[in-house]
């Protein structure tokens, strides 16, 4: 019943660190920021690569912004342009930063496309520069994820990862949950 | 070449939320504070629970503090009853948060007892308290890992995990590596 | 030129600790808070008693709350109900948290009103909660001016106080300047 | 019996913003740092300009590095050399960051040397780079203190002022104190 076999732990160790990891940015709470002029939240530039060296990742790893949106605001044609990046990214194994409100959705889209890669979408209810933010936790679990799960569409949230086919967030409590169980 | 396999990939999702984690506490950088009446630093109580409040983490743990040393300080003795907390704990999956400075010792040693178990040693180059800590991503890496991996004994820092026999922390730049690649 | 009046240090002296200080909270970015489910910010209740904590103030203060609003949305009977507390506080020195937008303006009326007493208004650009804020600091220096500084009406931004009649927020910068120099 | 001489209210804005103040840092709490490799604190450089830049400071200061040392270690030629610069200085406003150890010495030995300047000495219990740090707090007040306090040495700490003659840090509560009241 448990996962030990062999070979399955030979592949793990042989791909590790030959491993890179592609991270798209989309935007999210993640990287939003305070205007203290106007008291409002905007975008500016992504906090991904600072987060990176405060966790002092030595993962090889590629960035690169495709949009910086409230994910509240994404269409279709967004998630078009998402799945197009993670079909033509030459890495296999792709992180990607969203808002939380329609996560599921753009999992979902994805799922649609996109075969035999790992793909993970990770987020936070916190930005990252508010000091109380469960970003850098979740940036952790999600570049761990994408390292080990196999091929397929995941959302990686609250110390959890769940299929794109079995997640919601739960607009109460904020936290993802599965469909069914 | 690629991990698809659609027994793996259900096997997965079957446990996944079934699933609970062990976690074990010995100490180091993590949960060090500031003593502001002497300068030095000290441990008192563990942040641990703090920390996944933080990160939001909806994951079933079990938190139990084993010591509260620096792993400089830590003992063969030491050892022995970590290992024995492994092997009769009820879980097959375990964290144990450890200062870095003997991490891959203490996984040298809980290697060659402990069979048919994921363990994940992890830690801190600073201390959760001091703000600008890597605690919180190597937490959140470890509870992904510990998750996903097979059986086996595991460090993770740095966003990798290491295999208990193939990892060192280099000296002089803080930073965990494998003895081979 | 200098001020060392010999009279002047001894009457300082003598007064100091007998001291006492009213502070009043009426809202303002100081304590605003974000709403991890709505992305919104909002008001609960006053950071003052966690901030004076942790600046290890050992001030006799008497805190009090009169309202939780945004300066923007502040009214002419919201500045009477402020001038009101503090014509019959009992403290002759009183510290009044409140939004930057519209600092000026109630300094201006309780410039008015409220005569022998010396009253510091103070605030943030940054809410505290935010970590990177300026309240810590606007808050220092607003508790010495108020034990420092003859009677009147001031404001305490930037590191300077502002008489109430030569004040203004430059809209443009965030920062306050004197109208003439 | 308050103090509302016109005059002197007079002479207070019509200095204000023209004044210039002088910074001198000797190291202290204030600017310690961790080092992550040996798990020590040591000095690199001070953290003033950063703390004066989040605090949205608008005065005009001048800032020089004197020493950075632990004020357990300065010596009396430390403090002369001290005692030197604020003599030379061409301001008359000086603030002077130091550990809290021996910050009550140091002022003795300046109140002893140096007239018709206001020196304010201000230092912090939990270093700036560990988040929870009292320094932005005493900053604040310091900057304060140094530009409304008569000619003399005082100590800011703890929300107050301390005449250089009547001041020590109790060792078990980590507070400053009068010695008499």
């Amino acid at each position: 019943m448990f996962l030990n076999n062999k070979l399955f732990t030979f592949t793990f160790l042989l791909f590790s660190y030959a491993m890179s990891i592609r991270i798209f940015i989309t935007g999210g709470t993640f990287d939003k920021e305070y205007n203290e002029l106007t008291g409002e939240l905007f975008f500016k530039d992504s906090h991904l690569p600072e987060m990176l060296k405060l966790g002092r990742s030595n993962i090889n790893v590629e960035i690169r912004t495709l949009m910086m949106i409230d994910s509240l605001g994404m269409t279709n044609e967004d998630r078009q342009l998402i799945a197009h990046h993670c079909e033509t990214a030459k890495e296999d194994r792709i992180i990607i930063t969203h808002g939380t409100d329609t996560m599921a959705e753009t999992a979902t889209v994805l799922a649609g496309k996109i075969k035999n890669k790992t793909i993970v979408l990770t987020g936070a209810m916190i930005p990252y520069k508010f000091g109380s933010s469960d970003g850098l936790f979740n940036l952790g679990s999600a570049l761990a994820f994408v390292q080990t799960l196999p091929g397929g569409i995941y959302i990686a949230m609250n110390g959890k990862y769940f299929s794109a086919d079995n997640v919601r967030k739960n607009k109460q409590t904020g936290m993802f949950e599965e469909l069914s169980k």
